[in-house]
């Protein structure tokens, strides 16, 4: 049976740009699907650099205006790939056009923009996705399972933190081509629209919504020299943000991400605390999912770290063989892989356009409680 | 050298009467002091069972009333291992016979009383300690050092949690012997005291005082029978907390406990980020320190195990050989040598009635802003 | 400048077909080169399912005969990924069609195969590479890179094992497509040529030449049912084996294998002990690397656990960024980029086919010794 | 009921006379028993040491000579704790003279003095026992439980080594007080007697006998200043020692031990793999014990890390509350503990005489086949 082609068309070509062309790249030689994905066109601003990037990982062709790339008759999916601050704009641009949109994190600068965005792909009744990525880690999708299927009874606690220290110098300039993280116009906020995000949608989906929350933030170095402008600026952005909740279902939660966490790259922890069993899991060791029975024999009860690379477990018997990890990157497949069946299903994949403006919703009431310090409601997605 | 004798008159003969007296027996053994513990007397109400534990420990003699046991000339220190609510009176009474005190944590059921027993060991000028007994875990120490060497430079972050799960069944009541903790009455409060007491005496004692916070408590199971009335109660104590706060450092604070967080038994965990290098610590491996260097070689940076059993190690000159490792009780151990050599050098030792009534100050504004749901001022400790 | 294409066919498709064609078909995407590798081939005698997967892993054509494959005029590079008992006439027959020639572990059915293996492709002078693809591991690489700048003195251990469980099942047949390794006409031998294969080709890259060995082999399933003649037969393959050896340079090693070993699914691990520091590292968290350098001042001193995705870390700043993983897959390409590395630089990649003939006179050792029961020396390849 | 006093009278007083008259001091506070110990008497040559040592111990008296020791009627257990040269002739003095008696390991220098010691207990019929200390860590116990309980079913593997690093300079001397373990004549062997014996103990008492072996020594360092000669002479101790083994009920093992395995101060480690589980244990981390059960669910298997604390795991109940370790020196207070045991039920506590007699064995057959450099059966105890 022929496949559908879907023609893809990426936009910005950054780190992330990577990440998911190496997933398009990847995700028909380990997942079946009735689509074939055909890398059709990249854009970005630097012909030479968009050039160079068709090239390694072969587009067919390339555009340095992103309105151009929505307008062509030839693409059927747009990714947006750029800073959050461009997220929106052409979200909507491409959902007018009818064009399936994959949208990197956060969904908008802000949970009004997010609503617009999820307003305009559901008018258009176009397929759309966030890539929130951490929910593909087999290890997460494993716990997602233990919990649905009721094994941690009541829940008492989450937790979860993203512990990065690589702005610790102040040396370290913002803005600019791989710092816009550090601009607050291009980022919208700092760690919490960056980090604390995944945690608050990892969150959302093991354990429902969050009701009310009390944050705290914090810019711990002030001035740095701006690259767009060459001067010292202010700096907008939060460095480190903490925050206390209640979710919807009576348990508390404790959140709190970071760049200035010596020694932590990229460390994602996640805990849940239930009546019968608990979980844990951290991204430095993503393979691994830690697990605690209360129901075991209780002299042998014990944190069981499970090594999730057999067949059985999520995604796996489409890799290799017992023992051997993957690794980052293919939490991205994974996604792909997620999204093309649920294309085929009709049913859609998720994390959706909606789910992200829920997380918006919570970064937006994180950072009003961090003004306001004040316990804030959380605005709740309908539907 | 004829070496002093100190009469020791324990009151209280639970876990902790037992943990300390296991102190007082080992000692000597192990540290030198020109002092001679002597366990003289210990008290209690029920006259077998007290004399059970004089025969079983050592003690020369039993009273069954703490007043006449303070009232003894032979007794030159009185050592609180009762529940909180009895801390403060016994306290009082004490010093104003004259004794040396040391007395098991929290210092009182509240700030007020504590003021009360800082003011009468002041007055009376005696030796006294609180038994904030992490701080003598050798791992703890040696944190310690580093700290006190600036080798963490400024610090960004302080995070500590003390994890428990035993109170998790409905089934379980509260008051009476061995489960006063869980009566409000007898111990004023519930993890907060208990647990996150010891969190905090640390963290004071690593990274200096705390400006303000923001806390919120929870009660998951709101009745249960209680055991001197034998009716259902309502339970008055909390079952969890977490706060965040300020240091006066410019630190940012992070701090749970809880009794329902299933798979942990006594998980004191505790982290500090400094600019070069950062400390992790957990009492259920409680010899092991993690300490992460920035300044080590960029390719070969990594959390280091340290393995705190060498001759060089606080404390560990006197035990074993290295990597033979100590347990929860040397803390007691190490708690008393330190006391002995406080008084030998005349400076007193530390955690003092003074320190533990930061602590308190700590532990109220973490309770009223629980209760109030706003941040809230940490009242500091003179002099 | 035009790349030089360089054909491929690849002969087998199982599970190391799987993991070189997906190797084949990213390294292009992160490592830069003058090549430009085509999958032109791929060979197996299944019609139906060869086709499959040449559609799945975009392979231009199909060969049910590999000496088809290698008459064809458009390959440039034969890759071997079929059981062990056709290695060598396969490479003999691409070495003297002048084809480059990568060949799946181990070399030979037995040295001596290996022996004319290697005059074979030294007289065709065609580039020629053994897949043992745990030297590419980054953590690995480390390790190497440490060792050769001398910082760990004077060796005195090396100790090696590679753990697996997935054959104590009595039920489990030998023999046919997935079970050929159970077969000893097909694997040559058990674990000793498949998993002790791997720990011997990377303890020599480590540590230099084994002199002498002493060795013991089991067949725990003395009887299994063959797939192809459908009768229970004797198993003759070893399902553990064990060797203590003396290095070249005078450390003493000590190597185990084995498929009965519950609880391990593919844990290979690695130590070496030498006068001023330590290595360790294991396959079930390959992008880890514990280090232990005895010249850390000496309170400090721990292993260090060093999560080994920097971007100064070997292979890595191809990759993601700071704290996210790569796994197994990636050492199949990291082997890639280096053998168009060694074509570029004209000086060859590492290990060849004389590397692998040596890890075959170890192999053929281990199985002289666990026969004799006798100290045996390891024959050393010249040159 | 009144207790029977039970007076000790300990011959030497190093390391080992610490940690035995700490066993002595603390055994009557935490464990019943219708026994008390009287520290009687210490012995050892230097009298104002011996004097110093029995005033921080609380012995009441000193000898300077151990014949007068054993010949005095108010002992009744001599415990033996001098170097292994001396252990034969005191034993079966001791014996003569009716004591009970503790001694040190290993038994003998060699099997043959080993028996002579037996054939004078049995003999005398006096209670005996063999301080291998290990045998007593509870995880060690709770891993005996398990086996004894046919959880693991057949065993297939046992591996055990023990690595140290503290002999790795070559300026350290031999010979004298605190390093007569490098002195050939007083120690007998190097790490074979010294190390690898506590491996074979427990080894022998978790799976049984050893059927043959195969082993190889090495001396790194030839020559060491002898502190009693002050001359370099040729060092005669093994600093290293491997060996391959069959046990008698069909697994194959495989032992370790070393003095220059750099990181490692006291890293004694064994694993088990059965049929349906298997067990990992540590000294380093002596209060966990690892365990691996293949008839979990499949999804959720993976090693479980039980903190060996709970009031239901061996010996345990007699001291703490779960989650707070035990350490090091308790293994000699259940030591004492289960010696009392026995003779109170009037079966004896092992390991007895006899069963250090078969370590002895075992280590001889180390010794001789790493001299002949053949597999060697290993001599059985009858009985």
């Amino acid at each position: 049976m022929a496949k559908t082609p879907l023609r893809i068309g990426l936009i910005g070509y950054g780190f992330m740009g990577r990440a998911h062309s190496n997933a398009f790249a990847k995700v028909g030689n380990f997942f079946d699907s009735q689509y074939t994905l055909v890398r059709e066109a990249v854009c970005a601003r630097n012909p030479e650099a968009v050039s160079a990037f068709a090239s390694r990982w072969g587009y067919a062709s390339v555009e340095t205006d992103w309105r151009k790339l929505i307008a062509r008759d030839d693409i059927d999916l747009v990714d947006i790939a750029v800073p959050n601050n461009l997220h929106a704009e052409i979200a909507i641009a491409a959902a007018k056009a009818g064009k399936m949109i994959l949208c990197e994190k956060p969904l908008g600068l802000n949970a009004k923009e997010a609503e617009k965005m999820v307003a305009a792909v559901e008018k258009a009744k176009v397929p759309n996705m966030v890539w929130y990525n951490y929910r593909r880690c087999p290890a997460v999708v494993l716990a997602k399972q233990l919990i649905d299927e009721g094994r941690l009874g009541r829940i008492f606690h989450y937790r979860a933190n993203f512990l990065q220290d690589w702005t610790i110098s102040a040396d370290l300039p913002q803005g600019g081509a791989a710092l816009w993280r550090l601009d607050v116009k291009a980022a919208g906020s700092g760690v919490t629209g960056d980090l604390l995000a995944h945690c608050i949608d990892t969150a959302l989906w093991l354990n429902g919504g969050i009701k009310d929350l009390n944050a705290m933030t914090e810019t711990f170095i002030k001035e740095r020299k701006h690259q767009l402008t060459g001067k010292v600026e202010k700096v907008g952005i939060d460095d480190a943000c903490a925050f206390l909740c209640h979710f919807n279902n009576g348990s508390l939660g404790l959140f709190e991400s970071t760049r200035y966490a010596r020694g932590h790259k990229a460390l994602y922890t996640l805990e849940i605390n239930g009546e019968h069993a608990s979980i844990r899991w951290d991204l430095h060791d993503l393979h691994r999912l830690q697990w605690f029975d209360h129901r075991d024999e209780s002299r042998l009860r014990g944190w069981r770290s499970i090594h999730v690379s057999d067949g059985d477990h999520p995604y796996l018997k489409n890799w290799w063989v017992p023992g051997l990890q993957i690794g980052y990157e293919h939490s991205f497949v994974h996604q792909v892989a997620d999204f093309l069946q649920g294309l085929e299903s009709g049913e859609g994949a998720r994390p959706n356009f909606r789910d992200g403006l829920a997380t918006d919703y919570v970064v937006d009431a994180v950072l009003a409680s961090a003004r306001s310090k004040k316990w804030t409601k959380v605005k709740q997605v309908k539907g």
